[in-house]
């Protein structure tokens, strides 16, 4: 009867490291929707009064990094969707791959015991931390969804969502 | 030095119930998301040769308890999006409340041993169960994503992203 309980109390739902690979999954299909946007259409399309997919891209990449070395470093940044990263999609492809290499080197210095303790991220968002990471996973598939509509809506076949390679 | 590698092993990245509240307050927002489209446009408005909010919500509808009985039961089921919901808003919006009552049942099979188990969800999609989990999270995230710009591009205001209540 012990054994039992303590197995189901050792059972992890899902390891640091697959939670990793989830999120790198979904980064690369959302490197795959840069790709598939025409060049000028990826900075001024837009539907309906939103933004650009471009500055959509700018806020996951102003989430991923920087949100990840605060919880990391401990240090409180702040949430800046406006940086410069080049006027080309051949720029945000470039960052988004640095950011890439920089993830999986920041994920090392987070162990399963971390995802629990509360954190306010850049100053204002209060939650654990396994709730800021699912934040930067489903605020990213949010507005890649979006970026399909803008897509087909260009007439561009989007890549298939169950893509993650 | 044991100790240290006990705690690491047993902290949980997420709890069943935790995934549980983090899927229910997704299929909230969804909920609101149903509730802001105009009656009509639900059932007809498309952009770029996309399927109408509807048609994308009876895919949830299709996935979700469906696939949570054949994980809990074992039983394959087949995956059928044209199940017949009913020709109003409001016919919709009480299956989901229906299925959200449904879920919290059938979560209560599921521990979390099982989540790292593989299957084949409804025959066809090879994966653990956490993955198939995931999916269904993912995909309505994904496919409400959409939502929000048919809800822009008809001039309404769309719910709060953060809004899980």
């Amino acid at each position: 009867m012990e054994n039992t309980i303590n197995e189901q109390t050792t059972a992890q739902v899902i390891t640091p490291e697959q939670f990793l690979g989830h999120y790198q999954g979904h980064r690369n299909l959302t490197r795959k929707v840069i790709e598939a946007f025409p060049e000028k259409e990826f900075f001024n399309y837009s539907i309906g009064g939103m933004r650009p997919f471009a500055a959509m891209v700018k806020e996951l990449l102003a989430i991923a990094v920087p949100g990840l070395t605060e919880i990391v470093s401990g240090h409180t940044s702040e949430l800046d969707e406006n940086r410069d990263y080049g006027s080309t999609k051949a720029d945000f492809l470039k960052k988004w791959d640095q950011d890439t290499e920089e993830i999986n080197t920041l994920w090392k210095q987070l162990n399963a015991a971390r995802f629990q303790e509360n954190m306010k991220l850049f100053g204002q968002f209060e939650g654990s931390v396994l709730s800021q990471l699912q934040y930067f996973v489903d605020n990213e598939i949010h507005h890649r969804g979006q970026g399909y509509v803008y897509l087909r809506a260009l007439d561009v076949e989007p890549p298939f969502f169950y893509d993650r390679s």
